[in-house]
């Protein structure tokens, strides 16, 4: 398999390292920066180097644009004009509301790993970075269903876990899980600073709850000031919610009534239980077979209902009928529970579906 | 020495097992939970285990009472009544502000040492739990400088570093570094268990943003009622800081300016480190001795004022005159920098100063 990185940083970097280690793919990669490029080689993350986009997806199956979101748009637009035909391509960006409703080409598919924030730069790419960790993929109507299954099969073999998703739905997401708590650890360390630059008393060795509420404080603006933007809308309603949410503390904490202050805290107790059960997933796996009409859309609309659903699919198959009128798409769904009911999800949504 | 400890929870247990090992304490304690009690006694934690809260105290030079806030005031009435002249009587409770202006008896020292907030019961407790871990002490005017010399050394003998602070600031700094993260933790995870329940989207296997942000949502009513509540005024007054920060931040937003972004982003990466700094101390131990009246409220005086300027007091020691009309206060400070400091404060108070 030929894969195409474009921008061999981080992430770039370890899905180059993963890509011939998981896959044996040959993979050719270009970085504007010749020195990450020169490391990225030495490092034996790419086969080759090239001096420009065009060249290092000109034979490509798969390209993934790794590279910083301010430059993400035209760059996808480059390598869109240069990749053949049935190359699928990709973006890692950590927003993607903005980028999917900008590229409208049909082999194009958003996607984003949860996985390497810790860190950037070719120097710490590793070929198990994505090893367990969600890939979201947010394919659109227009998305080629051939492209996105070739998608959808590298990224798990990179050893990620694929999520189909909408890109608002995504979006929303992330400002909930990463970019509201960054924001919140912002204001956490800059609250405590201000008492201390006040001179009024040092902090002490400060205990776990603050440790762990402020780890990701003051995260590189070089990539932040980015992602607060692209997503600047619904951070902006994420954040009034938390203010409506500390108004409602707070008037509790006025009244001053024990009941209803552990009301609130229990209530969080239990959220969080409900949080870590929607992550626990498992069991044996299933294959479901769908047939489905050939047409853009389709596989996405399949994929999304299931991500919605919550139903993780380890595995998928595309394969298309002779005359290309018609397919069959395999989804690998762990646990009988969960395969149950994807095959009412797929049932509903007006397809064929049986178990192989 | 004769220790008392009255309750013999995580912290209770904890102080008793760490008195018999590393100073070679007598400990007797109390509980209102026989099982408690007879755990603690069956751990080796405490000598013997008394009846009544009067019996434990009995003939202790140092008394810690580590029960439920809500019973605080009342058993330390009880520990006082019948504590000896000279023993000094200490709480462990999380706030102190409230428990310092309700007691005014000389020999009572508020108390809080920041360790063991992750589990509770005497099984858990152990010899170590306070290695290293700083050990707030809320001297006031009214506090003897004996009683304050004594408990001071017993805390810095269990493994902690005792910090005097006055109790106004120690309840304002475990608002920002305890309760406000806590109540963010708990919008955290009820924000995004919404998003789950109203069925529009599961949560990914969320990143370490989220995941360390909200460790300590729902922490156990039981307790967090308590501290919630006892430090309601404080925790109000940082809570209407937060709002307005987020308020600051979504202004910010959207406008939509990068640099203003990347500048508040910026900024509390300095605050970050300003507060990284503050913690690290070190160097060589300086003796400093003070010469004093011997007045209730004088090594209070001396102890906050440098506990204020960030000075570590890794131990003191404090020599009365023949006629207990003065005495010299000995301080160990670490560093040179720091130990230069200390003596100007000391200086500037008005006492006379010296290295020994």
């Amino acid at each position: 398999m030929q894969i195409a990185i474009i921008g061999v940083g981080l992430i770039g970097g370890s899905i180059a390292l993963a890509a011939r280690e998981r896959l044996g793919a040959q993979v050719a990669g270009y970085d504007a920066n010749p020195q990450a490029l020169a490391q990225a080689l030495a490092r034996a993350a790419i086969d080759r180097s090239c001096d420009a986009i065009e060249e290092a997806v000109s034979d490509a199956e798969v390209s993934f644009v790794a590279v910083p979101v301010g430059v993400q748009r035209e760059v996808l637009e480059t390598v869109l004009g240069a990749a053949p035909a049935g190359c699928a391509v990709s973006d890692v960006g950590s927003t993607k509301r903005a980028i999917v409703s900008e590229i409208s080409d049909q082999r194009f598919v958003g996607g984003h790993p949860l996985a390497g924030a810790e860190t950037s730069g070719i120097e710490h790419a590793r070929a198990d970075l994505f090893e367990g960790a969600t890939w979201y993929l947010t394919p659109t109507q227009n998305t080629s269903g051939m492209c996105f299954q070739m998608l959808h099969r590298v990224v798990s073999q990179l050893g990620a876990t694929p999520a189909a998703i909408d890109a608002v739905t995504h979006d929303t997401i992330l400002a909930l899980v990463s970019h509201l708590p960054h924001v919140l650890a912002n204001i956490l360390v800059s609250q405590a600073a201000a008492k201390l630059a006040a001179g009024e008393e040092r902090l002490p060795a400060t205990g776990p709850s603050f440790r762990d509420a402020t780890r990701v404080a003051g995260a590189s603006s070089a990539i932040w000031t980015d992602i607060y933007l692209s997503n600047r809308d619904t951070l902006l309603a994420q954040l009034d919610e938390t203010i409506e949410r500390l108004g409602a503390v707070r008037a509790l904490l006025e009244a001053g009534e024990p009941e209803a202050i552990t009301h609130w805290n229990d209530g969080a107790a239990a959220d969080r239980r409900l949080l870590l059960a929607a992550q626990a997933q498992g069991g044996e796996l299933y294959e479901l077979r769908a047939s489905v009409p050939n047409r853009p859309g389709v596989v996405a609309e399949l994929a999304l209902a299931l991500g919605r659903a919550g139903v993780n699919i380890p595995d998928m198959a595309l394969y298309p009928a002779a005359d290309m009128t018609e397919g069959v798409v395999a989804f690998w769904i762990a646990g009988t529970g969960t395969a149950d009911r994807a095959e009412q999800i797929i049932h509903e949504l007006g397809f064929p579906v049986a178990r192989a």
